[in-house]
């Protein structure tokens, strides 16, 4: 690929081929074994069978009396029947004894069902007194008792690889017996924040000098995508100072900003060549135009825009699947999306995808005026963004368009 | 409020009326400056003004020349136009001289403007040789020249109390030079886990023993909330030592699971009357049903059911919605909700809502069969639930059904 600087980009590459190449060349990154409390959003590596029953004894499912159901039949508010209490069994313990004919034991939710019973008549429909408690209604066989598997069976298998573990999934893990599990690992990103001018976060704009914005926005995000950020280093405009992070720096990914376009400066597409292979640099939309990616030192490498709005559409579009990718999560955004009609037309060229925000005002999404891939507060201001598909010269106002929402 | 032990729920409170009376009882907690680093997703506890401009100079929107538009006027393809170069900018520096007529000065994305420029020709229409710039194109005053405040004018307010701090939020206070920020306190919660049958996660289920599935389950739902959990208490089913933690542990809201129902071993609802106020015992739902709900020690206590079924139910109907709110956040569900017909009726009871979990087949939300709160299997194989309001007497089969989705 030539050197563009100060010339231009000759060919943009579309955004699905682009987002194509991205699937082709990154491959999910290893497993590692976490305790379960720590494995919560996490993605399965291996599926999980149980080596235990849940429960792995047959329980009553409420507070009331554990009795032989044939003895209630015919019980009713005008037939009150009678059972000796012979004693109680709380959950954790198993009953000594066993029930007999016309005995009844006391037992609350949870518990093991004592010998000889086989259902559980609710409290609601009993009172007891002195040792003796009068039934008011008739139970059948198995009622309110869970049987021993009646949750998990031993040997099912529990979940599949690739799953997303949601609050329940540990909940079930923890209850057959989980301490440890295998999941993906998180994919670690280094971040190489390129620019003179840049100060990092925190620090305060002086001068030439402008506050970094984008390393603080990138690392949320890429912890929303079940990444990690491995290091951020800010590095000066120096060719060989950028080499040597490319190189070195740790991480499965590598994501520079600042420095992809086509000025003298701009020495990260250049080094990749150099390094590997530059597979993309310019891509058809707008903004995010001067993103790049490729593979240096056998590594995936973006390379993102410094403007902080083609950042952050660069991120979404292209870094946000790599990085799901590489942890094995499903591919798409975690914005939700909804129908709203559009105030005011969306110009776009055909051959180009355009991310455009928009702000939701009386029902309708109106247009931010600011283009510029420099105002981030375009981003704040809006409340989503419109995807105008390459192929189309726009939307029209009126038409009702999904507006995916930041929040 | 009476014992209920072993004798019923006299009363179930409405779930609509329950929720007011969270919104009545419970009022956000206070404020903490965390750095900026750590500020995502937390929720402003003060507006923000900026102090500074963004940027704080005229700067370069791209990569070119920098001159006087005026000379530009008339340049074209068949009509090129030379310029001598006096110099180079780049981010970070500024230009010591100043743009006289037939002069520019090569200039990057993001540097600032030198005097007397005020425009930018794209490195796209100019072409450089020994000292040289030919220009094909005209450029209007200001092209390409972000203004000062173009983004943020300094004095104006940025951000207003209330919101959620988003990743590119993050980016624009970086650029104003915020480096610690006033955020809402996460709500602490300490859950006290009762049940002498219970087993520790990561220990293996054994005898009469089964491993508490709920701790696990509840700490990720709090954290998704907003939440922290600030201790984890497992407790014997002794009314003394559950009181000493009602009244002891750490934390702005206590959540209580098991123990709740009208057992003789159900201690937590009459400690939360002796020690305050019990406001709800018995909810008109179905599961979740024995969900309570008061004041101890002037600090609001949830019972949850034991059931995890219903302990899920009860979390996310009235535990989220208090963690939220002291935390003041947006009170909805984080779930994404979709329609799908269903394939089965869905019976209800007119008076009592209904969480009915369902999974997605072939585009028609299906009823999980078992309907029992114990079986936390049907939430892991469920894709979501349904809502069955309380004045509805349930679905018709091939009814459109809002589902709510778990992932």
């Amino acid at each position: 690929m030539a050197d563009v600087r100060m010339r231009g980009f000759k060919q943009r590459t579309e955004v699905a081929a682009f987002q194509s190449l991205i699937r082709e060349k990154i491959a999910p990154v290893g497993d590692e074994n976490v305790p379960l409390a720590e494995a919560g959003g996490r993605v399965l590596a291996a599926p999980v069978t149980s080596e235990v029953s849940v429960p792995p004894f047959p329980r009553s499912a409420m507070d009331g009396y554990a009795l032989r159901s044939e003895e209630t039949f015919g019980a009713g508010t005008y037939n009150p029947l009678t059972f000796q209490v012979i004693g109680e069994v709380t959950p954790g313990r198993n009953f000594s004894g066993a029930v007999g004919a016309g005995q009844a034991v006391r037992i609350m939710t949870g518990a093991p069902m004592p010998e000889g019973a086989d259902a559980v008549l609710m409290a609601e429909y009993a009172s007891e007194s002195g040792g003796v408690m009068t039934a008011t209604e008739a139970v059948s066989p198995k009622k309110h008792v869970g049987r021993v598997g009646e949750d998990i069976e031993a040997g099912a298998k529990v979940f599949a690889e690739g799953r997303w573990l949601r609050a329940q999934d540990l909940g079930i893990l923890a209850s057959i017996g989980v301490a440890e599990i295998k999941v993906q690992k998180k994919p670690a990103v280094t971040l190489l924040i390129t620019g003179n001018e840049l100060l990092k976060p925190g620090e305060k704009p002086e001068g030439a000098k402008i506050v970094d914005s984008n390393s603080i926005m990138l690392k949320m995000l890429i912890e929303r995508d079940g990444g990690t950020v491995a290091e951020i280093r800010h590095l000066e405009d120096d060719p060989e100072v950028i080499r040597d992070s490319l190189l070195n720096a740790p991480g499965d990914l590598i994501v520079t900003t600042g420095g992809t376009s086509v000025g003298v400066e701009d020495h990260a597409p250049l080094l990749v060549a150099e390094e590997g292979e530059l597979l993309v640099h310019g891509v058809a939309m707008r903004p995010s135009a001067p993103t790049g990616f490729g593979m240096a030192a056998g590594r995936p490498v973006f390379l993102l825009p410094g403007n902080p709005v083609s950042c952050l559409g660069a991120y979404d579009f292209f870094v946000a699947l790599a990085i799901r990718r590489l942890g094995r999560r499903k591919e798409h955004w975690p914005y939700r999306k909804a129908l709203y009609p559009l105030r005011d037309r969306i110009s776009s060229q055909i051959g180009r995808l355009d991310y455009a925000r928009v702000k939701l005002v009386d029902g309708e999404a109106v247009l931010l005026a600011t283009s510029g891939a420099s105002i981030l507060s375009s981003t704040t201001e809006a409340d989503g963004f419109v995807v105008v598909e390459q192929n189309s010269e726009g939307l029209p106002a009126g038409r009702e368009a999904e507006v995916w929402l930041y929040e």
